[in-house]
């Protein structure tokens, strides 16, 4: 059974989200991938949400953008971590600011850490998740330290005009 | 049978969303409210906005704050016609903001109109509501189109200081 | 005689507009369209709004952009209910913060319901519109609630890419 | 007959808009002070708008708050100069934002110089409307100049505190 | 002599404030335009503002981007009426917003009436001035007058799209 | 050894991370609170969040305000779950906002959840850390589910004003 | 001669600036403050930055609020460095926002290092001067280096509740 | 030695500061850059801050983007002055608002004074810079003011269009 669960809003969403899975793939964590909207399909949303944890799922991460309702009610009906991405709207910043606000401002009581905007946001909340379960899995927790040695490796000491004058 | 149902997400709303009764009690509209959290009862709520229609309401008036999922959860459960309310933070005009976006950027598909922010809202809310039920109740037609005349006669013609110089 | 009547300011505005004409086509919805400015033209627009309900209309729509005054002055001018939309800005975000604000800040006292940024924004009016007419119209509520379970069926379960890993 | 005719929305504006008289007054300006909101009593606007160059004003000064549509509304039904002030709301900046887009964003072919914010705003305008006079008022000219000169010598050299260390 | 006097930050801001110019052609206002930066030719700025009424100009148009001081600085060296322009960024809406609020947060005491962004901000200055020099100018009254009402006739009654269903 | 780091930038911090202990303390969770400011502190705040894992954290949760370095430089320092609170100011909105994006816009690679804003986000950010931990701890999820249970029961059914009328 | 001119531009913005001489004063730094309006006393303004390098100052610090023309524009007078301060309003959020983005929006080739907004933004002023004139004042980077450790120091390790549980 | 050391968070940051660099090239300023990420590899960054003073550079030039922790992180671990620059994202302005706040909002007793966001930013954080090293650099001082007077006799008497008409 995969740990993951990768929700989102629409197909328009999976060009985001699919940053997400290759982050876990790249990690080695198992994920499954659902598009339940929570205007459209609130009921299936519903569903999917309270079912997650019995199905075996560890974490959850949601997309959505605009409204954004999606990861808020996901984190309504289950009480496994969910994390939200705010999906970047290709027609306004107004788009985005309402996603971000949406997933941020929730009342005490239902918590919905969010992970970010955009791309940069889909892969961190695939690290999240990464982190969260490699509490209890010394692979993928070795696997994870290796992940941030080699981008701290990665970083190059100098811009690639010439470095120094005088 | 009331004729509006009047939702919003917590005890703390109330003092909003009673300026929505108030104006519909002028106007000699029936209404009931209830207490559904998007978030803290989702089945609740769910089932609330999805027995609306057969219960026999003809509008949902639905106020809530911050992330302010509610609203929009309504409307994805009913066809009827449902008008949002932004409940004014007391903390912070950041609040305010995720709430009215949160209303405002809904997709296509699911309509939500939007009333206002805060005791305007919720006054303009019943009036929305009004100006929909009037369509097919000669009464309070005649009843709003008379509060539209007090309220244009009840504009004073001159600020209270004095109104000429020179 | 139409049911809906469609205003907007300028002919740039059409091109969003005509989405709310082409939802309301696929509900079977009759509409008329004006150009109809707030400053260019104001006493055209004082006059088509005030003979609205006498010409038959059940329902307003009316769309602007920047300053938006055209929707605020529609519903000064008659009780009918008139539901804003926002043009979007090809030229900046800030038209658009200010035609959402133009429409969402309205005084007590006058209702106008806010439905929405663009082409979503024009589709949800229509749906808007829709909702308050299927009250009384039991074909259209039966149009209305097929679309709505068309809408909900056209949901893929799960995005284009394999939806699965591990 | 005065020389300034000063709108304002409601009572409530009132409270700003005695600024701009009390400045006019200093400078021995006359004027003449209206309640015409748009949005409650559109007619009244379009009719005191339209006709204050006739009744022998020279410019026009608007205030409103929220939507703020009454300076656009009389700018579109007039070709005096109509200077525009954005009455600060005491609920929340959100309100104060909506007045000063609402005033700012104007389509191309309807002017509406907008001199600002609360009290400054109001007072500004007052000094808009008095550089504009002074064009064709030898006396006014002189009076205002008077007045910078004064305010600019008013500026005191040095803050209260100890003005130098070391 | 050139009634309206046309200042601007740099080269780049031509581009816009060459509408200004075309409009005051076409109501046949007479005008001379300056690149005077506030910051980077402060001392030309100051003389040129404060020698402007003495050598004859009525009016004066400033327009700017980002920090935008021009206009205000202007308003500050001389009691000639100056309408400020915010001129667009190509970069960001970030350089705009900068614009509009430096130019429309002045202190009380310097009136500085803000005129609009980009295009339609140059072209709504000029109409300002033309209504400011209407005032006590026959002939551009009639003009203006034919200016406006010629814009009135122009507006469309309909948009291009079929005007009725149904 | 507790299982929450919870680090804050000072003591004023303090009035808000408490909230985060008190709900820690009502799921049983234990905690250890330090102050550590990136800015005034960075050496210490470098050692604490780097050997947070090997004193045997399993969570942490990190407050500020304002520029809000704080929690990226710990999520920098670990490979445990890091939690972001922006404490809110007394001061400023544009301090909230800063501290909002400040933790939301991080780069990929480094992931920062973020809980939210003030006392609602502190409560929060200890739920998110409750649902991490319940994953391998059957007793606290029966204390999280139940918590979960008491708040849904605890919502009531109508606001205290009258419920209904008509 | 005393090392840092202090410009403000009313006697009101003086409750925030204090904190710049104060900070100045703990730091052995000699300081001299003026009142200097770009708006109301704009010559004033510029014979004061122009002559302040002649005057023997090393470093300027000017501080202003709203349209916060005053930093910008003395940047433009001299080449000293200038730190701007933006003064906190006690009225509105919106005019802080002006003060900050008409501080950072400068144009190429006119540096205006921004310090801060408020009473921080001033303490910052003073630090960053002193930070210039530690550069070639071995006594002064002594002071300097003895206030960061202090600073350090005085950092309290736990909050002052309980800092542990479990 | 060179004088001046310019950070970076990403070879991606690089084609923002070479305009810094290229600007201190063309006032004969020596320089060096290094990419030192706060998130990525935040040693690095500590060290290479730490070290600078006794590495012989005088100052500190910034430039990150998003929430932009380097700048800040930079000033917490030594006492030269050090500049920020915001590097403008090409996905987002939220990105922007991101960086300038984080940059702008830090807390009393770490200064961080901000040059500006993208271009300009870089360009005159250089000249930030200049300023700086010119007070013990006569040579500087004359390159300096030959910049700032070459740049003022830059800006063209007229814009490219005919300069007057009537």
């Amino acid at each position: 059974m995969p740990q993951v669960l990768i929700l989102m809003g629409s197909q328009s969403d999976a060009a985001t989200m699919r940053h997400t899975c290759e982050m876990l793939d790249q990690l080695g964590i198992s994920h499954h991938s659902r598009i339940t909207s929570a205007h459209r399909t609130p009921d299936r949303l519903a569903h999917v949400a309270e079912t997650a944890e019995k199905d075996g799922f560890k974490v959850i991460i949601a997309g959505a953008g605009g409204s954004a309702h999606l990861p808020g009610m996901t984190a309504s009906k289950t009480i496994l971590p969910v994390f939200a991405v705010a999906v970047q709207s290709v027609s306004s910043p107004i788009n985005d600011v309402a996603a971000i606000l949406s997933n941020t401002q929730m009342p005490a009581g239902v918590p919905l850490p969010y992970a970010g905007l955009g791309k940069a946001g889909a892969q961190n909340a695939a690290l999240s998740a990464a982190r969260v379960l490699a509490l209890s899995d010394e692979g993928l927790r070795a696997r994870l330290q290796n992940f941030v040695e080699r981008q701290t490796a990665g970083v190059p000491g100098y811009p690639d005009y010439a470095k120094s004058s005088g």
